[in-house]
């Protein structure tokens, strides 16, 4: 049993504060957590982090950095401002990784959103180097790239890696709810692997029908996405992280958050049986 | 200006009948018209295309034959009588081409199903050459690959086409809905024109936000797809077809079908002024 291996996305139970996800993850045996920024909001984050690892759990990443186009030289500044203190944040609550969703802004082209994003990236690089904090380009769905990602197939994100050319630092989190359906996806991950720059792993499932764009992802097992294929795929290239569990779903949010934590075990374990 | 070259898909004003798409379209002055099967139904298919023909459009495709994959062989031979009738239908409604919206099975891996579609193609392709009817694949938007088709991108199509190796009966039809923000576009576009199969031009807009998986599409203009510079790409190639307009809005749909047609050809005229 791999439960050794489970990690969940504190949005995933959102009605949760901070403290309940650390200490009803902690109770139920999961061993990873990702703090999103709101989870830090008016509190102390080296303490929250340090809360999280006596619980007896990793802190895999922090969610999320990005967000770099914009039309405005002022709006790229300001992304700029916002991810330098999310690396802060990451530095304090000592999470290793920060996700990064890249941003794109409805109307200006893809190709100018990624070179932005490029740009963005490597203008705070220095600070996340210093900080000992790796940043992770999340390829988003496509059906995300008008507002939320340029960014849209492992190959772009190897792209954009390969021109920052910091192996250590940018690397890639494949989540297959983005990646399922790409038909290289193989391919990718072995490559991005090969490259040193697999860094996270994050599962869900979709569903059919798929009723809204954003939160109506499913539980492992609810749809059609070959996770444990996918799985497999990453574990051969050697890699050895949490899967993380990340569910934005209007359904699971109004269900009792505890129940639905003993679905997401079940769920897990029925997946890596 | 060039209204001789749009194209309405009757499924765009679904609420008239097939009659009344004829005769409002002509009135409008479009020049083009893309009629679904459900037009045909309990009509004389004959009588339709010549009363288009007569009303001065031309029936630019009939849409949609496809949905090849099933899990059962009973599923795929059903699938098969089909698109055979489809093809008939075609004939004699003298359209020169069906678009194919290929089909996908939710838990069927998307290999099984981009097999089992280019098995289905080449089952019926004698048909379709006997009857001097073009089949056009469409890649579908990657959001649709659980149960909507498993041919996600222009290269899909392409290597299903050059599997298949009848250039002259099976091409492409390029939506701008389902391929906008894949980074091959312009080189796929040319590719599939250098092969001689890019068969047909879709239209619209993708909202933001984008309300529905299925229904929202926008009016060209009211999105963020660079529709102008991808129509100029096909153009370039020497494509002179019609650009068809295909939008499935439930806002839309709510309106006076005449008010949203003047809507449909103001948006036309702004896009190619």
């Amino acid at each position: 049993m791999d439960m050794e291996r489970l990690c969940i996305h504190t949005i995933t139970t959102k009605h949760w504060t901070t403290e309940e996800c650390i200490t009803r993850y902690s109770a139920a045996g999961v061993t990873g957590i990702t703090f999103w920024r709101y989870n830090l909001e008016g509190r102390d984050v080296t303490a929250v982090g340090r809360r999280a690892r006596e619980a007896g759990m990793k802190v895999v990443s922090l969610c999320r950095g990005g967000f770099f186009p914009s039309k405005t030289a002022e709006g790229r500044q300001k992304a700029l401002d916002d991810n330098r203190r999310c690396i802060e944040q990451a530095r304090e609550l000592e999470a290793p990784m920060i996700v990064l969703v890249c941003g794109a802004v409805p109307g200006q082209s893809l190709e100018e959103s990624r070179k932005q994003i490029t740009d963005g990236i490597a203008a705070v690089l220095p600070e996340a180097e210093a900080a000992g904090v790796k940043l992770a380009i999340e390829p988003l769905h496509p059906m995300y790239a008008d507002d939320r990602s340029a960014v849209n197939t492992m190959r772009q994100a190897n792209d954009i890696c390969d021109a920052l050319g910091s192996p250590e630092n940018v690397g890639i989190a494949a989540d297959v709810y983005h990646i399922w359906w790409d038909p290289e996806l193989k391919h990718q991950i072995e490559f991005t692997s090969a490259q040193k720059r697999l860094f996270a792993f994050h599962i869900c499932d979709w569903k059919t029908p798929t009723a809204d764009l954003l939160n109506d992802r499913g539980l492992m097992g609810e749809g059609c996405i070959p996770i444990r294929q996918i799985s497999d795929w990453v574990d051969a290239t050697g890699f050895t992280g949490h899967r993380e569990v990340e569910i934005f779903s209007n359904l699971y949010w109004a269900m009792d958050q505890a129940e639905y934590l003993k679905k997401i075990k079940e769920a897990y374990r029925h997946l890596y049986v």
